[in-house]
């Protein structure tokens, strides 16, 4: 049995954002202290934290110092520098492990592992000039998505090809990057779990949610969304390998395309909370946030039961004006992320109607 | 329609125990700044909040600053000096009204303040000398409660009596300060309602727990506990006298005594968040914390309907030693309160067991 950190022990989280904030506020609710690092000061997590440490997430003093503070470490996003977090994990344990930064970041070693320990995905290849790009897209029929291989989110860093003609130029015009192309898939929906593996790498997983993008944004997760017993099983079997082969600790999110006869492809994986989560708050006992927690403090996994039909929306920029108005709705959870200006594109808040269980 | 204050708005939260720890967490969901007056540094509130004023709740100058720099106060505890919170609110709205401390403050002001308006309480009377205790104890039957009139907490500062001979020197026993003493009540068992009022004058109210005390501290709130549709309709009856004739605006806990009859009796009011209303939490979409950050901040009071059924207990002193066993529970929420030190008798967190609704 894992050891839990006792009350007042203090969790470290790299990165500053809403994701941070929801983990600080869950480490709070089981007496846990922590400290953010986070070059942005007054960032939306520290709101909420014991501390921030004002440095870029690779900053040696400010990790050394992180490392001195805390007694676990995590983080809320996957684009934390590897060498950091190596770095770290000798110090302090840090959750997920690294490794599993490694291989989220880059997406062609993220693909090439997965088809290696048996998960499925797009066909995809690496993609290095427009030679290369022309000659994939061609082998792939003609329809693919070219991606950045690093640092994408949010649908940003992607490019839909559906001619195999006039690519010249196109390597260039992503920025002259490493990049991959997927082939396109035909998908009937995208559908995401939740899973987690504690410290007694006991595994869980919460219901699929069904998820809708709008201008490459998350929009609406909603669970149930008409998952079928069969997908819901290869989605959790395809999480639990994911899982067991990173010797996972944490929450972790994995998007699913659906395809016309029900197999599924995994598009991609996330070591983190994550957004098509944030209904488990609204619909669960624990939250995926708690059960992060949970897993990374050493405590057991938390039942993912669901409580509860919701749909979770985002509030994206002037959505945040519509909260009154939602305010008045009946069951009705709202949670805005504190952040002081609602540009475009910038995911304020989110909202999770509930409704009694059907299903 | 009250004008809701916008996102980024500061509320200020008088006291920094549990309760203002999760108003400040609820303060945040909606994301509104938060800072808290408290003499204790680094107080369970302060811990989730934007900033702490570390000094004493009637100190002018921390008020004058914490008037400067809010939109709204708020407190989280009904001893909060009413001088401070009058001032305050000449300067800055304070919601709860003051008015509503005032009556909280003294038992005697409290059962007299109720029994004007027609909410039925035990019989009580106010105690300067021991004269006066045999007098009244002897018209009430020879059984009552005595109490300070002010301060009394978590069953602090009460005497239970049974016999009115030998009562020489209890006054002086009891600290030589105002007493109340109250017929004893010979009641089936205790309930509490938790009742909103918004500023656009809307009433909403929880449905009522069953509460069971131990060593005159909340031990657990059940709902549903077996209290019929009229006692039901009673206590919201009562709760919404209440809340119109203090002009409230915020969560109100209201506690009543249910007698063989079935008839109540208020026990006392406390105007703020309250323990027996924490399975809220656990248990609805809009929490008790929730629904008095959105009144005091001029948002609609959130539905108070439950999806689930839920026990909530409270976790004293050493019973934070359960937590790792309580987490590999099912459906279990577990919210501690960020205390370093775990004192006998002192209020470490609470759980809440939910389960599918059944009535």
């Amino acid at each position: 049995m894992a050891n839990p950190l006792p009350p007042g022990s203090t969790i470290g989280i790299i990165g500053g954002g809403q994701l941070g904030r929801m983990l600080a506020m869950a480490a709070a609710r089981l007496s846990y202290r922590t400290i953010i690092l986070e070059p942005q000061a007054d960032c939306p997590a520290s709101q909420v934290a014991n501390r921030q440490i004002v440095a870029a997430y690779d900053d040696a003093g400010a990790l050394a110092e992180l490392a001195d503070a805390c007694d676990v470490v995590t983080y809320e996003f996957e684009n934390v520098p590897v060498d950091a977090a190596e770095r770290l994990d000798e110090a302090v344990s840090v959750f997920p492990p690294p490794y599993a930064l490694e291989v989220s970041q880059d997406r062609l070693v993220e693909k090439t592992f997965l088809n290696d320990i048996g998960v499925p995905t797009a066909r995809f290849a690496a993609i290095d000039d427009d030679a290369a790009l022309a000659r994939e897209l061609a082998a792939m029929g003609g329809k693919g998505v070219l991606k950045t291989r690093r640092m994408g989110y949010d649908g940003k860093g992607q490019l839909v090809l559906d001619n195999p003609a006039n690519l010249a130029g196109t390597f260039a015009a992503m920025g002259g990057v490493p990049l991959i192309l997927e082939q396109f898939v035909p998908f009937e929906r995208e559908i995401s779990v939740i899973a987690i593996r504690d410290q007694d790498t006991n595994l869980a997983c919460y219901e699929p949610a069904v998820n809708v993008h709008r201008n490459g944004i998350l929009h609406t997760s909603t669970v149930p969304g008409g998952v079928s017993l069969e997908e819901a099983d290869a989605a959790y079997i395809n999480a639990g390998m994911i899982l067991e082969s990173l010797d996972y600790v944490g929450v972790i999110g994995v998007e699913f395309f659906v395809l016309a006869d029900g197999s599924l492809l995994v598009n991609e994986i996330a070591p983190r909370v994550h957004n098509s989560g944030h209904w488990t708050e609204a619909a669960c006992a624990v939250s995926q946030f708690d059960n992060h927690i949970r897993a990374v403090a050493g405590l057991p996994v938390g039942s993912t039961g669901r409580h509860s039909d919701a749909v979770m929306e985002n509030l994206i920029g002037d959505d945040i004006d519509r909260v009154p108005a939602l305010a008045a709705e009946n069951d009705m959870m709202i949670h805005l992320y504190g952040k002081a200006e609602a540009r475009p594109g910038r995911k304020m808040g989110h909202f999770t109607r509930i409704a009694p269980r059907q299903t």
